[in-house]
């Protein structure tokens, strides 16, 4: 037997390494956001930075009697189906039946290891490279990356008071953009706050007929609505739409359970994707999550806390704001976890940061979720984590910040 | 303000439809195994067809304590690190320094939800389209999925009663075959059986340095050995390796954990993807993964209850095949859940299967796995979840349908 490699001595001995990276792995980097909470986290600052919902609302007592029985029963701790146990979609089919009186079936949802992974296998299962896609113009972070990963081309639209600009969508359809993807948050958009209007929602499922793409609504945070009404669902009005739905933000994160109902053609696709991704979603959350789901009075008083908390904690901070930053604009978010502040053009919030965590506060900048815009002086400023005494104490902060800015680096200089 | 579809009469009104999927999805299948336990789960039928362990083992008792602790501290129910909980990690850095003598720390480890997701974050991080991986004929179908869903090019390796055939390999790669990946289960390999000298691994660990490929060393079974000396891991030979172990064979598949551990410029990578995959693996299952593992008396109980379980199993069923079947030939698991019985060439077990079937038992047809060969004239036998006297009277039901099969067919013809 001849020596193995006698024949390849002129091959470089460099084992295995970096070279060995696809080409989209070279280039991908860590979130903005991810690399900023590090300095979020020093002692002493307090940071309206995180997306996080409240540690302190988490159901644990009905968490722990749930687990008591789930995990008792062994066979709820066997491998399940990739669409996800039949308890949870029965539960959920039966939610959305109830809320949104549209006729739903367990057939009709698949479960998901939270909403992000509901983005990536939809990136995955419709995006070839360069295929394009609409997004608001500034966006969620975790869309951007799920579709830029699938070799998704972004198509950036603003977002205006009245959400998603329709109009502008329309025009770019008309001089021949062909998306295959409309990414919506519709409620309380991250990073903006901002609800699509019901006539901009009708007129998109027009176009969405009209020019054959899916619209993916994302609605995390509807379910924390503390003033006006719901924006309906856009399966009223269009087959064209998937949509995404998580308890990571009524029940608790740490489970990561979420779900997607949409047309047959996309689930089948999903359901065999997600075979090769992770076969399925831990059986035992899924049983968690419909214990708690399935338990309606009690869950209904769980919201009924979480929308009375939140909404303390909005007023609180935009109470200080209004007393301590009359420079800042922002709408009054109706419901989720954040406010969207913009600030006097002349100030570079990306600058205004390391001045404001030397103050002890912290923010997101603008730009952080910018496509093609660059919000420069606006900046998104969680009220979920920080307690109504700590929310004001952080404006006092920031708007000595803005001061410290007026003192020094003054008018911004281009990017 | 124009009607917004003005211009766009010509466009045909189709709305979103399966055109949109990507050119990936619209060729991908659903696996064969899947499609086969639909039949498989019929009444009566004795299934040795699944890979599932045994429901009966799953340390309900354990869990339940655990569950109580951890469900009632809020913050085990947060958001966490994309890398992992650090109690977690440490757990199993700990575990691994003792076990293979070689430092590991937590920085070392990435938590994810079960091995296939490690598999596919591998995958998608390393490979372009058209880029080679070394896999064994025949090979575990989720391996083959996650490199072909990332664009793989599959190069099958044969594999023989010493594991995966190096010198073949080695010849391969002397006439210009360049990898990126080689997939490797050293111990009880799904689907043969088959265990990897360590002579072997030795020359493959030269050739990964050589060559500069990366070795996936997924070791689902490796724990679950019976008789003699377990295979040291690659890693005690070579950088070139990201060692790939889950819990879904000891503990419970349905709590979905397992890591990997590798070189640091692939853990970054696969971070990165990670966090738009689905931010992090729940943490809730992690920690109650931690409590098992961390337990380390109580959980080498487990781990010897479980070899014994599987040994008596895997006994009758090679008791039962020496007296119903001696026209099968196969090699003595030392561990595992999987037995490969090969039958005279002239029998097409594709052909068997819905024989078998009518005579009540399952089992899956070697093609299932086959990559390049056909394996046409074995299957693959698990003994994991049948009694001892279920998996007789499996192969009493087995040898009926090949006595149907001689009858019947006769000799198999070329599929």
């Amino acid at each position: 037997m001849p020596p193995i490699d006698q024949k390849a001595s002129n091959t470089p001995n460099t084992g295995a390494g970096p070279h060995l990276l696809s080409q989209q792995s070279r280039q991908a980097t860590s979130s903005a956001i991810r690399d900023l909470l590090v300095h979020a986290r020093r002692p002493g600052v307090i940071s309206l930075a995180g997306g996080l919902p409240s540690t302190e609302l988490f159901p644990t007592t009905s968490l722990v009697a749930a687990a008591s029985t789930i995990l008792s029963q062994p066979q709820n701790l066997q491998y399940g189906l990739t669409e996800g146990e039949m308890r949870l979609r029965e539960i959920v089919a039966d939610i959305h039946t109830t809320d949104d009186q549209l006729p739903i079936t367990p057939d009709d949802v698949q479960i998901v290891s939270g909403s992000q992974q509901a983005l990536d296998l939809i990136a995955r299962v419709t995006l070839d490279p360069g295929d394009e896609v609409v997004v608001g113009d500034s966006e969620y972070l975790g869309a951007i990356g799920a579709f830029r990963g699938a070799g998704g081309r972004l198509v950036p639209i603003p977002i205006d008071s009245h959400g998603l600009d329709v109009d502008t969508l329309a025009g770019q359809l008309r001089r021949g953009l062909r998306p295959k993807l409309c990414y919506l948050i519709p409620e309380f958009h991250n990073p903006t706050g901002e609800s699509i209007t019901a006539e901009r929602l009708s007129r998109l499922a027009i176009l969405s007929d009209r020019y054959a793409f899916l619209i993916v609504e994302d609605n995390p945070y509807g379910a924390l609505r503390f003033d006006g009404e719901p924006v309906r669902t856009m399966a009223s009005m269009t087959d064209n739409v998937v949509r995404c739905r998580t308890i990571s933000k009524t029940i608790a994160p740490g489970l990561r359970v979420a779900w997607m109902i949409g047309p047959g053609w996309l689930l089948d696709a999903v359901r065999v994707a997600k075979q090769s991704v992770d076969l399925h979603t831990p059986t035992v959350t899924q049983h968690l999550a419909a214990t708690l789901l399935g338990n309606t009075d009690a869950h209904q008083s769980h919201m009924s806390r979480l929308a009375s908390h939140y909404m303390d904690r909005r007023d609180s901070l935009m109470g200080a704001l209004r007393d301590h930053m009359p420079e800042g604009r922002f709408a009054s978010p109706a419901g989720g976890m954040f406010l969207w502040l913009s600030l006097p053009e002349s100030v570079d919030t990306n600058r205004l940061l390391p001045l404001a965590l030397d103050r002890g506060v912290a923010f997101v900048p603008g730009s952080a979720f910018a496509v093609s815009g660059t919000a420069r002086h606006s900046m998104r400023l969680s009220y979920s984590t920080a307690t109504p005494s700590e929310l004001r104490e952080a404006v006092e902060r920031l708007a000595a910040a803005l001061t410290d800015w007026a003192d020094g680096p003054g008018v911004s200089s281009p990017p």
